[in-house]
């Protein structure tokens, strides 16, 4: 299949989709037979059912068509084997590579890169278990029983969301964690004070994470934890040595003496995709051991395999793609939310709100041109069961049509549960999940128009067994390429952020004194600058 | 003025409104001049700054014009003195009651409403003054240093935002703040166990918070949090002696004796208003102590009664309603963001978020007639910096446009700051600020389209020197108030959810065994039930 970059709406089979008829109500396509026959094995024993999304059999082989016009799967074959798949800044894309490689070898000035990714896994390894050994120890001769992670935006949502979800499981597991982490991201100094106030400066340590060794918040926030050990004035502990380092190799941190040690990612992993690299893999070994960190990659590779299949009943990624560019493209929605029932799960929603709305929220072509139909969504979520006693309702009868991704688990984490007027808490969240889904795609009249429900409301759901390791990689995996994919569709540039920089500018000029703009100078007087 | 509860696209002003062309892009109204003209007191120093909304002169003439028609005032006034404005349900609607008396005497069944508020504060500052004091204890004789609220939805997101918030004003005050507090929402028991895991059972005090006291979630993680301090088998531990509760007067558990004590709600006011009552204050107060409550209350009701005021350029609240309608109805965008460059507000977005799509996503008029023109806007947000480098991409140079709402103070709430190249963490911040709203208003042309920004993205800025507990009291009240002032507009009923009860009836056919409804069983199956 030759690759055909061309926009979305120059595609026959995107007129064919829509011109097909917006399909029944939910409440006549659903059926029993349906949902046990839509679902597709998303990696790790994750399976993604699809069966109240609003579709016929017509609108799939369109899809399908179009997954196919489009040249998809060859599209993220050439991805993976290293193509410049970043065109504005003329880089590869190569997170995949991270977790295992799917194509050819990535040669990148005499350096095979994926020996160079799993040279980072295994010196993380080295280095976590020395400190976990007592082999690595805080300057003061204490073993670290906390690791920090300094770093803002995908230095820090990933990381966040996948410690959240680990921790939770280590204790189902009985397994001790290994180091518990905290995390700094906000320049409000607000964010590093509240930190530090909890952590013992002799049992901790401190990694700073930024690719290009510039990232303002960061260095500002390392600054602040640098001053506070200083301050702490405990004899003969030495800042250094509770400090390392993720960066790439040719940034300004990766010179200095100032860190115990550096781990490096390198231009060729974007911030929001680089969860699986060294950015999250640090403090992630850390946290919880080497073995775990391998379960989780493994499981995302698995699911980044999957997602070479080019039918698109049998790729859940591609599919899910598919299924948000009808929405958005033909169905007209703007917007979608992300619900997991799971604890587990509580920062996810924010990680993939960064995965997806700094990937695909462009407004200009992959070749720079500007584009004329709608890209990327608005992606908003919450844990259930506490959306549900929040913004459901408008989900249920506001005026606008959102559609919803739901997450779910057969098991709790920590499996500490207790049966409670006939039932686990599991299961009441079970319960209520799968009631949700019913009531937003069937609806249900009443004579009352105040207590009606139209229904109609699309969703799909995401389960597993349990959230281990593995099912987590996949999960992580499925929405990076199912984003991946959905760039393709509109045809941008899923892997630059060219939509951050004015406000760095701006920012740096009102920083540097009196700026030129008059009102830019009216508003930082108005905020006390 | 009399009270015309007509639907929006029946008044004229509406219809002015709508013939009014798109004023011109943002650059070319926002001046140094009007962003310092264009500021209202919000109350307790706070202050709306709204020179980055997309309006004429002529636009606000015919938007005061709407707030006249409507008889927005008029409404408040109404609600405040009584007034059955929750016509669904037949009830008052009495928050404002809570924190101060605007009008009229509230009399039911005999009993005067705001003495019985009144009497709620009091008794809740003598509990916390007594458990403050080491008078009331622990059943095993330990002073009691942890308070655990247990509610969902109403009963936590407001309480817990709050509770953050004023967490790190304490710490800046150097008082130290009474006790800690946590809470849990979510009936996922890895929720329950995780809080519980890390708690003291002898030194922890529980506040079972549901006003109904049927709610499913709290009631079954109440059962969890008794099994939980009998299993610990401490001797001579009571769990009576451990649980308090604030529910109504008329709830099955105000006449339990389970409960140490009990503080009293009533069904005048909504849970999602309720952070200003026995919901929010109990825990806060426990927390904090009685005159910090005292602020936080003071602040509301200083902005209560800015509220009032008729005319719009002099009523944050009302203007920033009509703004949010203007957007909504007219411009047609579907969404808005709140974005506080603050850590200490990290979780009033997900509040906001309860708060305005619990309210407003209404299909259906007050008196029960399906509404043919939009309602609520989805919300979303997360803190600033965090959200420049993770969802700002998509509002910067996404397809759609989305309105913003910015929150900035001059201090950090800690006060513990770091001097580094050349300027303060919190001077960093809001340089940020400053610099996101001008490029979001006026953008930034580029040869290259991928660098360009088209700007036009209004936005409006609440701010304070400090995030004082009065200025956070305001904060609340000023989004409170807007809310309802939008419900009025749209002629909504924003005071009951309906939209929440089909999901609850079809969870507990599932927990009540095999369900009518084929494919509700279908996907409880799925979900291992």
């Amino acid at each position: 299949m030759s690759i055909n970059y061309a926009n979305l709406d120059t595609l026959k089979s995107f007129a064919r989709l829509k011109r097909l008829v917006w399909p029944a109500h939910l409440k006549k396509l659903i059926t029993a037979q349906r949902i046990r026959d839509c679902s597709i094995d998303a990696g790790s024993g994750l399976a993604y059912n699809y069966a109240a999304k609003s579709f016929t059999p017509e609108i799939l082989a369109v899809l399908q068509e179009l997954a196919d016009e489009a040249g998809l799967i060859a599209k993220y074959r050439a991805l993976v084997d290293g193509e410049t798949m970043n065109t504005g800044e003329k880089r590869m894309v190569l997170h995949h590579l991270a977790r295992g490689q799917l194509g050819k070898d990535v040669i990148h000035e005499g350096k095979n890169l994926r020996a160079f990714y799993l040279e980072q896994v295994e010196k993380i390894n080295a280095f976590a278990g020395e400190v976990h050994s007592g082999g690595i120890r805080g300057s003061t001769g204490k073993a670290f029983d906390t690791v920090v992670q300094i770093g803002i935006g995908g230095s820090d949502l990933g990381p966040r969301a996948l410690y959240i979800a680990l921790t939770n499981y280590c204790a189902g597991e009985g397994m001790a964690r290994k180091m518990a982490a905290r995390f700094i991201s906000n320049v409000d100094p607000d964010d590093a004070s509240e930190v530090l106030s909890g952590l013992n400066p002799e049992t901790s340590l401190f990694i700073i994470v930024s690719k290009s060794g510039t990232t303002q918040e960061t260095l500002t926030n390392e600054a602040f934890v640098r001053r506070a050990l200083q301050a702490a004035g405990i004899p003969g502990l030495v800042p250094e040595k509770h400090i390392i380092a993720v960066t790439s190799a040719t940034s300004p941190m990766a010179k200095s003496s100032a860190y115990l040690t550096s781990f490096f990612m390198d231009d060729f992993i974007g911030g929001r995709y680089s969860a699986t690299s060294a950015v999250g893999t640090a403090v992630l070994t850390l946290a919880f051991g080497s073995a775990m960190v391998a379960e989780l990659l493994a499981g995302a590779a698995e699911t980044d395999k999957l997602c070479l299949q080019p039918e698109i009943e049998k790729n859940a990624a591609l599919l899910d793609a598919l299924f948000g560019v009808y929405e958005r493209n033909v169905l007209g929605l703007p917007a979608t939310a992300v619900l997991p029932y799971s604890q587990a799960l509580s920062r996810f929603p924010a990680h993939l709100q960064q995965l997806d709305m700094e990937s695909n929220g462009k407004h200009v072509s992959r070749e720079g041109r500007p584009l004329s139909y709608p890209t990327g969504p608005l992606v908003f979520g919450e844990p259930g069961t506490n959306g549900q006693h929040s913004f459901y309702q408008l989900l249920h009868q506001g005026t606008d049509t959102i559609p919803l991704q739901f997450v779910g688990f057969h098991e709790s984490q920590r499996k500490d549960d207790l049966d409670f007027e006939g039932s686990s808490s599991q299961k009441k969240l079970n319960a209520n999940l799968a009631a949700q889904i019913i009531a937003f795609a069937k609806g249900k009249g009443d004579a009352n128009p105040n207590k009606s429900f139209a229904g109609n409301r699309p969703s799909s759901l995401l389960w597993a067994r349990r959230l281990t390791p593995a099912v987590l990689g996949s999960l992580l995996a499925h929405f990076e390429n199912k984003i991946m994919f959905q760039g393709f569709i509109w045809n941008v540039n899923s892997f630059d952020q060219e939509g951050v920089q004015l406000g760095k500018v701006l920012a740096s000029q009102v920083l540097k004194g009196a700026p030129e703009d008059q009102e830019l100078q009216a508003y930082a007087r108005i905020l006390g600058l």
